[in-house]
């Protein structure tokens, strides 16, 4: 049990995809949850959660899940989220907290809040990690391990109830922040949404053409495409639903990063040099920091490159 | 010693950058060459090629460099070429082959090949491997291995001439294909350019906003944003060249990524969640034609959750 954390008697994780299984974990790592009740649509996702040892209890409906839970944590899709909270709202006990990882923090607010009954505390969350993969076997005990996670309460809501998340996710291993959710919208709008957009664009881009082949674009992806096929290869449902429930954000963002993609063009069409070298200089600075922060890995290439060159 | 390949007599390396410096090591890793001589304008440079083994000669110039070579690689950014060229041109000796590792192959043909003197084979080529990192001291022995290098002789060439580099590239672990250049600078704009184009974009486009600061980009750039980090923290001088220099066809495929893009921006205006989650499934088959192609790790998140969270 991680030092001076009580642990939860029964937590309810509403989804077990690649964030819920990790949260699994990472509670099971710091002993901070006696029963882990675990709702899943699939069966065959709920017979994983159980020979993976993420659940003590698997449950068909969120109604059931959620019985004498003291925190349900909704990790679906954030499309679903509504229909979750719906369902699960008149079963929750009394002083129970409500949270989720959604990394859309306003829709879920809109979506989730009023289906709430008064006592039951609620507490957004969106933890700032994650892999490509997608499901219950996805998921790792370390996943959290010094990334952000930014919590969203109302002006309002039991201080207490904020204090025992953040405290859940600093034993799983996370820096936790407090924010506005439309805060929160804007800036994953530029740090994660517009990125994965991007991502998946071109390559879309690269399929489509007919002048190069797609066996020709898979040879030379080590020119640089390749980094980009990673984050396209995220779940679809939960990116469909990130998109359309942060559309003013994103699309805000889009125009910048379209704005300054034209004037790039621009650059490029009138051989100015200038304007590009000094952008390519000004960015290392970006990745510098990120590493400085422990954000990212220092090693070249990802460290893809092993010393003795196993790469696979 | 490579199987079966004669080593070079003397190989001129003119410059040693990353590529330079991986060539360098590459070379001596196959017992590919008995003499190499580096060729760097920096004093600095040449004596980081001394210190680490990668020279057994250094010059200042490079028309002292490629004296009595058999095999000379132009390894500078490639805005530099034509002057090398004008340079190294009238102390080439008879039947020497020249070749280069330059991101664009029209360009380098235009600015090569007219100062190369009859009875010098001229074979362009292009490694398609690279790390974020430049300089002598970033290069390794590995980096080529099981990645592919493109060769673009005119017709005409000297068959030997050609066979003599593949079998040079094959020895330092790569793959060699062949292909007109105007063909190499399209498949490299889409696989290559445009996309360091447009993750030096949006890390610039995210450092200039007002709404989101810089130490938020930073804090929560897991979910996404600090995979483009990487290439936009390539070299700049290398990067300016290759876009002042693919211009056609990096505006072409750039018209193509935007239009696309423009089109999945309707997309989220309007609530069109079926286009998106079609193209964000369609994007998961390139990934893992990538991997099993053997271009891409398939460890999740590029392997950088290590067995034991060693991400430093």
């Amino acid at each position: 049990m991680a030092d001076g954390f009580p642990p939860f008697e029964r937590l309810a994780l509403i989804g077990i995809g690649l964030i819920g299984s990790s949260i699994a974990h990472a509670t099971r790592r710091g002993g901070l949850a006696r029963h882990i009740a675990v709702h899943a649509k699939s069966a065959a996702s709920r017979e994983t959660a159980l020979r993976l040892g993420l659940a003590d209890s698997v449950h068909a409906t969120a109604a059931e899940a959620v019985q004498g839970a003291d925190l349900i944590v909704i990790c679906t899709p954030i499309g679903a989220c509504a229909a979750v909270a719906q369902e699960m709202g008149s079963h929750l006990a009394a002083g129970a907290i409500v949270s989720d990882v959604g990394s859309v923090k306003a829709s879920v607010v809109r979506d989730v809040k009023p289906h709430l009954p008064d006592g039951v505390h609620f507490v957004p969350g969106h933890p700032v990690a994650g892999t490509e993969q997608s499901g219950p076997e996805a998921g790792f005990a370390d996943l959290f391990d010094n990334r952000w996670c930014i919590l969203t309460p109302e002006a309002g809501t039991d201080t207490a109830a904020t204090d025992r998340v953040t405290a859940w996710w600093t034993a799983m291993g996370a820096r936790v922040e407090v924010m506005e959710p439309a805060h929160h919208d804007l800036v994953l709008a530029i740090t994660s949404h517009v990125p994965h957009l991007i991502a998946y664009n071109i390559v879309g881009t690269a399929s489509d053409l007919e002048t190069v082949t797609r066996s020709e674009v898979i040879k030379f992806s080590a020119g640089g495409f390749r980094d980009f096929t990673r984050i396209a290869a995220s779940d679809p449902t939960m990116w469909r639903d990130v998109f359309l429930n942060n559309r003013e954000a994103v699309i805000e963002m889009l125009g910048r990063f379209t704005e300054d993609l034209i004037a790039l063009q621009r650059a490029i069409r009138w051989g100015d040099g200038d304007t590009l070298f000094d952008l390519f200089t000004r960015t290392r600075a970006i990745r510098r920091g990120i590493i400085d922060a422990g954000q990212e890995v220092p090693a070249p290439d990802f460290g893809r490159h092993k010393p003795h060159g196993d790469e696979g």
